[in-house]
């Protein structure tokens, strides 16, 4: 069985929260509830799930149409082992959709020269229609060089400036949105979370999670305010927020107290915690505390990850419809 | 006599605020001041004389020892008198500082081909190192098309995907700020005004103007809040600001009441309004309420808008800086 319990939002016919509470659904204009006792917990995997039935549908569909497939390849230099499986995990959900995907692999030392003749190599290489450098790189080479030298049209991580700054822009179209933040978007679209006018708090900015997410909540309409180390009291600012989203990599961070009652809480935070029991990932938010408090929560693993790895997917098809020119 | 009254922020021997207050000097920590009746007022086109007279000390040294100019060229489409007018004041500002300009104008009917073979030569042509495309264009043009087009070294106006993104993301330099960002950070920086840390609220998001400061101010550190058409109760969020920011071109749409006592106020709002006694330009800020609630306020006209003019002439010896590789 999918779900614990089948309480929740409905989104194209299926259940996307793991919850005891009675989190309104997409029918209810609002969004909150006032009178649970614990927040819903979004099932990340279901929604990723769904996603991926849905591409690897249409990438047969493609095969099948003009006898080409997605294909995505991803930059590994070195040997940081956090980094070797994180790629084995999008290689394995590219083959679970029918993308094919290879790895390149440069040594720790290699130079940068080295690193940008494979991007060259792969920005002409017809076969393939998305490249990730996996990051981040090893501190000899420049990320900002690598990243920029990415056909912006292969660009599936959506890092590229030109991606960034039409992301920002008004009425400009970006490629590609960066996986996280788009995992985010799908996140509370799937369980109907209304984002226009409301109050969004991005904890953290970088370049590839709470930037990006700020910038996209915005397109969204949503009032958006960045907190980050530099903010002073920024559980005055997160108390404010109807949508909460963390991006920090600080385990617990973010304490009941922080939060509005009702308040949507995404947990973009993944840590890996060792203690004398055994590792295990954990998020920024205090769990916890947070479901009493929160509305709706993802959890950390199994929230907003396994849906970003999804968009990554979505994005490799999307690059190879555009270059097949394929609908 | 350039100042009223000679109290206030003192910066490289020079007084840019005109007030009857005791705005704090920039030795003090606290920029704010709860004892005041009303606000400074910062003198904007003092400050850009201040400006203009460093960068013609500039050019006339770069021109005797390299024999060169920086050289703008702005490009007008169609006969809108605001624009006409914006374009002779930004011809008339080159002039001051040695800076050579041209203005290539083009029928209100011309084909977006012929705008974008002016942007190519422009482009090519070594004596032109800053390319500014007056905007807006007639409907019938893309705008994104033409400012896409300009050469990244020569986007003056920092409008291009390029520099947006670059000035979005964090470790990245844009190569150019867009004029009326970098003349508010001037104006704060002049007024000896804090950034870092402090809670910032801009009202709107146009690409040109709102969007860009709210990026540059996140580069300082601030910690930036995004009001706009969607936001709700936006007086509650402003009220908040240590720094207003408004961007919105309607007239005294930010009362007394939506400040922060000791606030910042940046009026970068401009609209011609016209009564049965003539025409004003006016800001977005109600200044008789506001100057009784801020601490320091830009007054319109003469508060960012000359400084922004300074600011582009600015880009243009940077750029021809940069061309030459002459410091």
């Amino acid at each position: 069985m999918l779900l614990r319990r089948s309480v929740g939002v409905w989104w194209s016919n299926r259940c996307f929260i793991t919850s005891s509470t009675s989190f309104p659904p997409p029918h209810s204009h609002s969004t909150y509830n006032d009178h649970q006792t614990t927040a819903a917990e979004v099932d990340g995997k279901l929604i990723a799930n769904d996603i991926k039935a849905t591409l690897a549908s249409e990438v047969n569909h493609m095969k099948k149409s003009i006898r080409k497939a997605p294909g995505l390849s991803v930059i590994l230099v070195g040997k940081r082992k956090d980094s070797a499986s994180f790629v084995r995990i999008k290689k394995k959900a590219c083959e679970q959709v029918g993308i094919t995907s290879d790895v390149l692999t440069l040594p720790e030392d290699c130079t940068e020269t080295n690193v940008l003749d494979v991007v060259t190599e792969l920005n002409h290489k017809e076969s393939v229609h998305g490249i990730l450098v996996q990051l981040p790189l090893p501190r000899h080479l420049s990320e900002q060089k690598i990243i920029n030298a990415v056909n912006v049209e292969k660009d599936v991580d959506g890092f590229h400036p030109v991606n960034i700054g039409n992301l920002a822009m008004t009425g400009r179209e970006p490629l590609f949105i960066p996986c996280t933040s788009k995992g985010c978007i799908e996140v509370l679209h799937r369980c109907g979370v209304e984002i226009i006018g409301k109050k969004v708090v991005v904890i953290g900015r970088s370049n590839i999670t709470g930037l990006p997410t700020s910038l996209l909540l915005q397109r969204y309409h949503a009032t958006v305010s960045l907190v980050h180390a530099f903010t002073k009291n920024p559980e005055e600012i997160t108390r404010e927020a109807d949508i909460l989203v963390s991006d920090v990599g600080v385990p617990n961070m973010v304490r009941g107290h922080w939060l509005k009652p009702g308040a949507v809480v995404i947990d973009m935070g993944s840590t890996l915690v060792t203690d004398n029991k055994g590792s295990c990932v954990t998020g920024d938010v205090c769990y916890e505390e947070a479901k009493l408090k929160a509305s709706l929560i993802t959890p950390v693993p199994g929230g907003v990850g396994p849906v970003t790895i999804s968009m990554l997917l979505y994005n490799t098809v999307e690059a190879a419809k555009r270059a097949y020119q394929w609908t």
